[in-house]
């Protein structure tokens, strides 16, 4: 409870290790390979880590959109990822709108040591907390009215914490807003695989070509696999870019955090086997969606509501009817009583920086 | 040729491997792990993990250190474990000292993200570039009288490129000199494990007792396996600090750089077994010195020498007197020509800012 981890399908993993003992270096049948494999240092990955990650991607996006190997650079963790993007596009000082609620460790990712700001969008109940034209055009001018430069928009979909997927017509939209104001849009899709109900996950690839005159070089996607297999451990991320000149420059950071040539070889196998990639996508979606129903029911049975999700490993959760009055202080009060009393580890609306109290993460 | 790769020991290595089937979770005997270490995402490391490389670094050291687990944090490579060090310690325009000739990466390590510059420190071939304390005195004022602002020092050792291990005395001058003038120390001690020869390796750690006052605070230490075992592919970087402060930033850091959980976990049982390390740490070291003995022979029957070489994955050619004349442009002039006709990829000394013309890194 409280970690976003995916537990749900490492048998289907399992078994397809035991039957493949040839793609491990760690095996007897494999371990020939170790000398090359371990030895390997190209900063470019594997050939065939590329493309198996570029398969995957695909696939984990119901085959709607392809990826280009050549295009796929590694960085340590979506961590990683998030944080190299953010060397290749801006300058300490720089800010980026980020619509809320939103993942609390961005400020370690974007921030820390890149010198970038965060911008919060602030969304709310009233649309199911889908990002607007509206919202995102006041929280740009009022940072260029307090002198801030924005360089772009990071989105995350689907989104932690709202277990919830961006419309098609949304992300249309944000497409247009970024490419109005010529400023970068990072989309954070580390959970694609994850989407478990309709509506299905819309990609940014796929509404690139709704939007006219689209400047695909303001594009990029960061992916992981921590989430949608649940191998964080294997510090797995990547950075996808439209735009040539952050491709070379994130792969000549990528020194910084390289995949461990023992986990590319044994992914390599592993993602370019269809048969398993398929089965291991419907399997853990199915499991999710069980999963899903069988808590938000049981919620639903004592009188709680979640916003409608299809995506995550988590519920958003509506406690505002038990909050004493509508503030951040209730809230904190009530999530007091939450962890110590009912021992349920979940995390209030507000460390997400969401701007209505009561609401609460649960995975 | 070229590339500064330690392969002549994987077969120990293959060999424990097969013996130990249990210690992957990729083999039938280990599988059954895949769940708990593929999800494994502490930032302090499997607590085996840091026992192995502290019981590693001390065994690469000749047993005559101890290393504390605790102080063992995790980075992406040496790479990755250079950069941490300098995020800790030093804001964008600092400088540190480096004793040329240098590793030419050390620009992109220390520098490109942090902001952090290189003052070199001139070393020649009178005393065999060993660093002096007249040296460092003279580039420290200098850099000051330019308004520079020295957080620190950095010594490679045994050094990359020269093949030589720094001596104990010097090594002792150099601690009295950061700590006389209050500046950080930063040992790069990644080819440790390679000294095949005498004068025997001395650790920065051995030195901190002579030092009378000495501040520990101002002492760390860059590890990695990437030379010692030849493991790159792995990304195995490792930040040793004496420093609390210095240890609880850089592990915050940590994940920008987490170490795979799977090699994790297949190194703390390899590393734990005290077995299998004595016998690699000598079998390598023994054919390092035969290779090393072959090679350099061979040069001297055509009257070619070497600097007298102890450690590392190269010899440092002393190519002086086949110079048209003592300058930069003749040692290019003599590079492209072993590049083109003799078909040996060797560096020229000016690659590692060395300041006298015609030495030649081979390895």
């Amino acid at each position: 409870m409280g970690l976003a981890e995916n537990q749900l399908s490492f048998d289907v993993i399992e078994e397809w290790i035991k039957k493949n003992p040839k793609a491990s270096i760690c095996t007897p049948e494999g371990v020939a390979e170790f000398k090359n494999v371990a030895n390997f240092q190209d900063y470019h990955g594997f050939p065939d880590f590329r493309k198996a990650i570029a398969n995957f991607m695909s696939k984990a996006r119901g085959g709607r959109v392809k990826f280009d190997p050549d295009r796929v650079v590694m960085a340590g963790g979506a961590t990683g990822a998030n944080e190299t993007v953010m060397f290749c596009l801006a300058d300490p000082g720089d800010a980026f709108l980020v619509p809320s609620p939103y993942y609390p460790a961005f400020y370690r990712d974007l921030g820390w040591r890149t010198g970038v700001k965060i911008v919060p969008v602030d969304c709310d109940s009233s649309n199911n907390f889908q990002v607007t034209r509206a919202a995102l055009e006041a929280a740009y001018e009022k940072a260029r009215n307090n002198n801030i430069n924005i360089k772009g928009l990071i989105i995350t979909n689907p989104s932690n914490p709202l277990g919830t997927t961006v419309d098609r017509d949304t992300l249309t939209s944000l497409v247009k807003f970024i490419n109005d104001k010529n400023i970068h849009l990072v989309c954070d899709e580390i959970y694609a695989g994850t989407v478990f109900s309709c509506p299905k996950f819309t990609c940014v690839t796929e509404v690139l070509q709704d939007v006219k005159n689209c400047n695909r070089d303001l594009i990029h996607i960061v992916y992981s696999l921590s989430k949608d297999m649940g191998v964080p451990g294997l510090r797995i991320g990547i950075v996808y870019s439209y735009n040539d000149a952050v491709v070379n420059c994130a792969r000549k950071m990528s020194s910084f955090g390289l995949v461990s040539s023992q986990t590319q070889h044994m992914l390599s196998a592993m993602l370019l086997d269809d048969e398993f990639v398929s089965n291991f996508l419907e399997t853990s979606s199915k499991r999710l969606a069980r999963r899903h129903r069988f808590f938000t029911t049981g919620l639903e049975e004592v009188g709680i509501n979640c916003l409608k999700g299809n995506a995550g490993l988590y519920c958003w959760m509506d406690l505002r009817k038990l909050l004493k009055d509508q503030t951040f202080e209730a809230e904190m009060v009530l999530w007091r009583m939450i962890i110590n009393e009912v021992k349920l580890n979940v995390s209030p609306g507000s460390s997400f920086r969401c701007v209505e109290p009561g609401w609460f993460r649960v995975c």
